[in-house]
């Protein structure tokens, strides 16, 4: 009985590699953003505190292109901003109509499976997008209160046409929700526009900034629905009418409707404690994309992936999506992150560990359906840049040399 | 349509002002742990990531005082910890008992509701704790699955009797959940002593650490209902049995055993993106614990309860809790978070702006049932020193005058 020295590991010093992270995320961080997670800790009720939450609420607005007020970021993982949109959104019984043609539009579904949605799934070979016909097809056939499809399938690389996507939904009185984790900050999406009722994304891949809390907006007519269900939300963590309370206890969810008091005169309910370190970054983050400007961080974004073709070309690589679109609207090629088909007679698992032992890049294998037959290369954030590019076309012809691939 | 610069906010660098938090968390971070909030990034299948994961699992164990091979961080609040107990623990329909006399108490059994569980609610007025017998009627009334309770209350001060209830709950084979979230790491708790099945803290308390990552430990037998549930886990970010994959792919939860191949060799199944930067400092805050070594840490924090209760007499105040008891197994005040009673006459608001505006000293205020009642002072972590207290007693005393109170 009593203290025990039992499992009193003896360790060294954190010892961690210097990565070149050209995977499907985590990406490098942008050095601001690293260093704004060691600025001095407040409380969550500190007034200060609160400034950087509304700072932050209101530059995501930007990243959303969207006037959405309730716009906060989640405190936990991509994951947990996805399930953020499942558990408000879908009541047992809902009809929901899910398009699944990859890892995570999969997973969205499985979510939506244990909140007890009344689901059509319409399922799609990995590495296709979804067109007008069978979306309306599946909307009239369902009638469902909610769409959900992903805009950048990080396990494909392929970008879900949204071209009148919104206005479908709209006409047939469904709430659309979009995963844009592999997209947001990197390739244009324009959430109002596109008449998106639910989004999100995470921090680790085109916004440079640490993993563990993530964006994510919410239409009113999404909160209507939120602060309207005939059950409550399934989950008590990722309630947004609690949260709410926290981050914007001026707007009412039911009808959109925003206090004329001052903010800083109506009480915010604690929740949870958020992740402050994450919320410095993150505001950084959002901050470093005001001062480039979103259009050229898309731009940029556009010309890193565009050199990287012609760079993967040149050693007799292949994209895995044959469509290069370069209107934000179509489907097409992810910018951000290039599924690149693994030559037949290539161990692609010693190509990545080769580019890992020696020059300390990281890209990544295929998952699920796409194990085994492509690489995934992410040029997301900072790291879309025409150096990086030189050194992994470079590094990987020596990695395909030395693997027997003579191109 | 397209690109719009109307939420591109204009901000200045990030100001924040430099408090000594002593309310009842976030508490400073220790300049280590801040540190290495910083280090590189790398991807979360990297084998010096596995590495760094395998370290802070056997660290938790030595924090939990426990065997328990299901030690894992959960990416999210204390909050989400508590939910990952209930929600993997709870089917519908699972009797549960509730130990209910605080917030944190109070907000376990507003969970079980939404998981469904068929509760019997045990009410105490705040500030007091459980007996053995009150626990036994319960257990013996309602014959629940899983009894719930706060072993160390935030929103009260108090540290909840410990001794026989394990051994109880046992005796009607039931699972015992304790929240050790103000606790853990600055007051004795003994896991496996006590037969807790499932414990969970967070690090932004006793830790010292950063919000949003948050440790937890499940005994073999929670384990094993987690595996055989008959439903799934209605919270996909949080069940274990997916969280188990990718963190401990060796341990079979359903019986306990674990694989004899090499740990390197069995394939982690990815679940999400953890906050790789938070796991970092995690792990940091866990070796200071080691350093300084937990019977060590515990001595320095009751000194530093024992300092404060005297500066407080000196002052003309009380704490709430009037139970002094060394002894950890018994019920008592909580060293590491003590509620203080706001003299008559006096504006508890003014004198904690007082503090806050002239001294950069944070202390809390009550929640809930206390609210307006009582000061809440956390002495947690690095911040449980002399110093501190020093500092908070003398500027107490300065803010009392001011505010009218003649001790």
């Amino acid at each position: 009985m009593g203290y025990s020295d039992k499992h009193k590991l003896k360790t060294t010093n954190l010892q961690l590699p210097i990565r070149l992270l050209l995977g499907p995320g985590p990406s490098n961080l942008h050095p601001r953003v690293n260093q704004q997670l060691i600025s001095s800790m407040v409380g969550y009720t500190d007034a200060s505190y609160y400034k950087v939450m509304d700072e932050t609420m209101e530059l995501m607005r930007y990243l959303f292109q969207t006037d959405n007020h309730f716009t906060i970021p989640i405190s936990g993982a991509g994951t947990a901003a996805m399930e953020t949109c499942v558990s408000n959104l879908v009541e047992p019984g809902d009809k929901v109509v899910c398009l699944v043609s990859g890892f995570f539009s999969d997973r969205i579904y499985q979510m939506a499976v244990r909140y007890g949605a009344n689901i059509l799934k319409v399922d799609k070979q990995w590495g296709q997008w979804f067109g007008l016909e069978e979306i309306e097809s599946a909307l009239v056939q369902h009638k469902p209160s909610l769409l959900t499809l992903v805009f950048g399938e990080t396990s494909t690389g392929v970008k879900q046409q949204m071209e009148g996507v919104g206005e479908l939904c709209k006409k047939y009185n469904c709430l659309l929700m979009v995963d844009c984790v592999a997209a947001l900050g990197g390739v244009p999406v324009f959430v109002d526009d596109w008449k998106i009722d639910a989004c999100y994304t995470g921090t680790q891949k085109c916004l440079s900034g640490p993993p563990g809390i993530s964006p994510i907006t919410f239409s009113n007519a999404a909160c209507h629905k939120i602060a309207t269900r005939k059950t409550p939300v399934a989950n008590w963590y990722l309630d947004c009418n609690l949260l709410g309370g926290y981050w914007c206890p001026e707007f009412n969810l039911a009808d959109g409707t925003i206090s004329k008091e001052e903010k800083s005169s109506i009480p915010r309910r604690y929740h949870h404690t958020t992740p402050a370190n994450l919320l410095y970054s993150l505001r950084e983050a959002l901050v470093l994309l005001v001062e480039e400007g979103l259009d050229n961080v898309w731009k940029r974004h556009q010309d890193a992936a565009i050199l990287l073709y012609a760079g993967l070309e040149s050693l007799g690589l292949k994209p895995f999506v044959p469509q290069l679109n370069e209107q934000s609207e179509k489907g097409g090629r992810l910018f951000s992150l290039t599924t690149v088909i693994i030559p037949e007679g290539v161990d692609g698992k010693m190509v990545m560990k080769y580019l890992l032992d020696n020059f300390n890049i990281e890209i990544a294998g295929g998952i699920g359906a796409f194990a085994g037959k492509v690489w995934r290369i992410g040029l997301m954030g900072q790291n879309a840049n025409p150096s990086n590019i030189k050194l992994l076309i470079s590094s990987l012809s020596d990695a395909l040399k030395v693997n027997g691939f003579n191109n």
